[in-house]
């Protein structure tokens, strides 16, 4: 079970804590990105090699340290497909780190499409009897408003190849509560809804070890209340939380989502890693020292309130 | 404004019909195909050349009855960053041909998120002040579940670049229902919530000549009763109506979809327009032939109902 080899990653390492990967290009020191866009001018492929390089001291960085990755689709397909390469690149390096790969894509479709979408990033694309990882990652998020057959697919090849989703229940955006706080007739809310539907889905892909199924939820850190109310409502689900410290949520807010034995979610951080070297005002050079030293400081932040 | 482009098009043409691109090896032709695979191997490389090769052959034998292409972008992320190139060159191909490209995504994310896809796949990317685009669609469709702040960026992109969104609100898959047709609180639908946002969002990118906004709408043409309701609810949304042909939908369930004037919808085929030399049972070599005889008799079949 993916979520399994997650949580045995937190456990060991004593942190819950997934760094996103969502580079932009103002994010990457000068040292790097300057000497690549003399060489090969201001192109996709430069930035794209950029990204690459700073990704890469990033993960050298944080493999130790910090569990998963979460490299943000739309910071790749911005630079097209010379993007998507170095998507492609970040996700074979940390999984060779030995990190949790989570890609942040919330694809959903129609049930033959999804199928594409699940070998695309959990599974592999058969070409001729030949059986290719496209992009490899060993958990994807998903959007779930096209109900139960464009979720199946994954499921079927989460169990066959031990991977994961995440469905988006409560997003950590502002204007998330406009369509997820509605009411429903049966006086739940849609995110209630969802959520409920991620239980439904994730009891044919049960845990082994730790009681939590493989079809997680995106639950964000700015709805302490709803964190709250979504781990007592959802034993089986575990949650994948964004939002923490740029978007405003905080460690207080966000013990909710674990449960009494701490487990349970995995809190994602971005902009304050990528660009801690900023923040610290040190050498650029130093860039990955300062993201370390931030997923370190994150880590201590959350163990003060777990 | 994209729609008005799409629009005159399609009255140009009399023929509201959007050919699906989603390209499956399968559909591919062995006179294609085989020779590729022999030179490159069974690779991502190879399998994304011979679907540029059939997708090429498909333009060519579109472009001038039909007034636009939409490509699946999971049937190219599952061969990989090679798969996007060919996507890339799918939509830059067709665009050339004059055809309206609508990039099939589904995309939804928080607001600075978004702002990157909408980038991607309708703008430009900035890289040290050199605007190159990335993917350049017209239209690209879009997952509302976020709420207004994932929309923005979009808005802004299509009301600067002249492109449109397609908003999911009723799909065409069968268990669609299971969360958008649950009855809210104030005794509307998920998906007539989705739609009225559809409208709320659209009233600032209003087309200049058919009273239709940049703000379209996916609608499935599997459920004619709700074509028929929402028509008549969202009188300035453009209506984008996939799952004709092979997934059920047949001429008659659509009319519908259309206004009085006879437009304000365009209706995808894939499978019957791809896959339309298999059915003749003709020779593979005429796969282009077939598919320009089956949009033909789709017009045809459309003609009869408006």
């Amino acid at each position: 079970m993916p979520f399994d080899r997650l949580i045995d990653s937190i456990i060991k390492m004593d942190n819950p804590t997934v760094a996103g990967l969502d580079p932009k290009l103002d994010y990457i020191p000068g040292y790097i990105k300057e000497p690549i866009f003399k060489e090969m001018g201001n192109t996709l492929e430069a930035a794209s090699e950029a990204i690459w390089q700073f990704n890469k001291g990033l993960i050298d960085a944080l493999y130790d340290i910090v569990p998963a990755v979460k490299p943000q689709c739309a910071y790749y397909e911005m630079y097209g497909w010379q993007g998507m390469k170095t998507l492609k690149r970040t996700i074979d390096y940390a999984s060779q780190k030995g990190m949790f790969v989570i890609t942040d894509g919330k694809r959903n479709d129609i049930g033959s499409t999804m199928e594409s979408y699940a070998c695309a990033h959990l599974g592999k694309t058969d070409i001729n009897g030949q059986a290719i990882e496209a992009f490899g990652a060993d958990a994807l998020t998903v959007n779930g408003y096209l109900g139960t057959d464009g979720i199946k697919p994954l499921i079927d090849i989460c169990n066959k190849e031990d991977k994961g989703i995440f469905v988006l229940v409560k997003t950590s955006n502002p204007s998330s509560g406009e369509l997820q706080d509605l009411k429903l007739q049966e006086n739940i809310s849609i995110y209630e809804k969802m959520g409920m539907l991620c239980e439904q889905w994730g009891s044919s892909i049960m845990g082994k070890k730790y009681n939590y199924s493989g079809v997680g939820a995106v639950v964000g850190a700015t709805y302490p209340e709803q964190l709250l109310e979504l781990r007592a409502k959802l034993p089986h689900t575990f949650f994948l939380v964004p939002g923490y410290g740029a978007q405003g949520g905080g460690a207080k807010g966000i013990a909710p989502a674990f449960d009494k034995d701490g487990i349970g979610a995995i809190v994602n951080s971005s902009r304050a890693i990528m660009c801690a070297y900023k923040k610290e005002n040190c050498d650029e050079k130093d860039y990955a020292g300062a993201a370390r030293r931030e997923a370190l400081r994150m880590q201590s932040d959350l163990r003060n309130f777990l």
